[in-house]
């Protein structure tokens, strides 16, 4: 019965002309009372739904989440890219990247896709939580298996980076950059992470999982905490509008594939100057912390091998293969 | 009953002065047929035990496996490292690898141990299976948790290579050389394996799993499939006398913290001229087969990131980061 109610005060409010409706005319209308209406609306809210609350006018209905429809999703997909794949859409997962590495394990093709709602779990480099509501965002997996020598891993993390930000440039016109290794910003703000997970047997890898978080439609509210929006956004809030997802999964699947091509054909070389004039982390001084020390420095270039040529304040140049980049204070 | 009657025959073979017992002396002993005496013997064969059967004097009792002893082991471990461990004693298992990746992923310590008497599904490099018959050699893994750059985890696998090497060249005077990457080689016949399986996030190596297999006390029946033999081999068939499972295990250890402690302290460098030192396939023709290719070539030398380089047939001289070494027709 509930599920009924919500849909058929969507459809009211979907239907009414300046968009808001009061209270009292909905439970006129649906026949409940006015607290029944109240506790409806928060439901929905907590399904991703918005509304806005005025206490002459009554509610409007400002946001609709878009959920993922599997053959809306093919649909969408099989017009920007030529491989099939198998793609698994959950409603609500501890973390994709755990069920795309128990599918890798069980021999799950490459390009498999691993597709939740939300997460309950979501984690993102260093063992950090990722934030991921419900219907607000892309939170995804895919499953690799590149036959390749274990030192490229780190190449494909930055590829991953390289074909996210140039789908998302591409369907939002987003001024995004990328922050070494792999984060995406917009003015300075994380809007996306990855996180490649690889699986290697001696010097060969067997199979890799990149995981993608995409902020896409959260509002301020989303993120629990306000002093996460100094260093975190979402599209829809640097934008202005809200993104539906499946056309950022597909610009972004369609950038994957051919810039995978290109690197299984031509190597590292034309990834790293994708990556090099994408990257927001050239030229200025900045922090790097690793498991052993921390030290200011300023990034030169990205060196053949994926590493980060860093010039240290003594004037030495060192590669940089794995770090955490922070502020320079 | 069955296990107090094989205690009461090991003895009496044990206590017998020329080592032989009539089957009618045994039968009339245990107060059991020749028939069950038989049966018996056969039970303690598949268990590990060896006899010689004569038709005029009976049997004789020629090995004895050394079944794991947790508190022997822990003690020989002791005298030959500092580093407290965790050491799990199995009777039979499907891989020791899987045993202890999942101890890692339950966060399990650097130095872990995963022993079995015997493997039903060991694996071997390229997913071949590995021959682990009970009681006979050593199934083991070993958990790490390196610190380091995805790209070291080849170097890891030579540094275990070179660690193996030296502690059985130690413990049997055995000629053991270690063909490319990882394998160990008595007179060209494989006597152990390596299989180093990594997990990373990103460009970082959240944990790797040593994985060894030596065959230690095998006779030439253990291998079944006689032509094998042309290939494979086991220390006590090398060396024509068994060898003690805990001391290998101890000079194995004990050469890796150290080696381990170098790697860490001075890089691969010093590794790298050990691995040079006994390598066996520097300077000959092999072929190399990769997942695209197959060719031929003389590997030259190690180089410092840890690949192979080989000089081809046209002279060229390429690094080679991963294939199968094989005979050069």
């Amino acid at each position: 019965m509930s599920n009924q109610t919500h849909e058929t005060m969507l459809e009211m409010f979907r239907q009414s002309r300046d968009g808001f409706l009061s209270g009292m005319m909905i439970s006129e209308k649906l026949q409940v009372s006015r607290t029944a209406i109240w506790k409806h609306i928060r439901k929905l809210e907590a399904a991703g739904y918005e509304f806005e609350a005025s206490t002459k006018l009554g509610y409007r209905l400002t946001f609709e989440p878009d959920y993922w429809n599997l053959e809306h999703l093919r649909h969408v997909l099989a017009n920007s890219t030529e491989k099939q794949r198998d793609i698994h859409l959950l409603e609500e997962v501890a973390s994709t990247q755990n069920v795309a590495k128990a599918l890798a394990e069980e021999g799950a093709q490459e390009g498999t896709l691993v597709l939740a709602e939300q997460q309950l779990n979501g984690r993102g480099r260093m063992g950090r939580n990722w934030v991921s509501p419900k219907g607000k965002g892309i939170w995804m997996s895919m499953v690799l298996r590149p036959s390749m020598p274990i030192h490229c891993a780190p190449q494909l993390t930055l590829l991953t980076a390289v074909a996210l930000c140039q789908g998302l440039r591409e369907s939002t016109s987003l001024p995004i950059g990328i922050k070494w290794p792999n984060d995406l910003l917009v003015e300075g703000k994380k809007i996306s992470g990855i996180l490649l997970e690889s699986s290697a047997e001696d010097e060969r890898l067997k199979y890799v999982i990149a995981g993608i978080g995409i902020s896409v439609n959260m509002n301020a509210a989303d993120y629990g905490d306000e002093s996460l929006l100094e260093r975190a956004t979402s599209l829809r809030l640097a934008a202005g509008e809200p993104f539906g997802r499946e056309r950022l999964i597909a610009a972004f699947i369609a950038q994957w594939d051919h810039l995978y091509e290109l690197y299984k054909s031509e190597g590292f070389e034309p990834i790293r100057e994708l990556w090099q004039s994408l990257s927001v982390s050239l030229g200025k001084p900045v922090r790097l912390t690793t498991p052993m020390e921390s030290f200011l420095g300023t990034p030169l270039e990205l060196l053949p091998s994926g590493a980060l040529s860093v010039k240290r304040e003594d004037g030495s140049v060192i590669p940089v293969f794995s770090a955490e980049m922070g502020e320079p204070h």
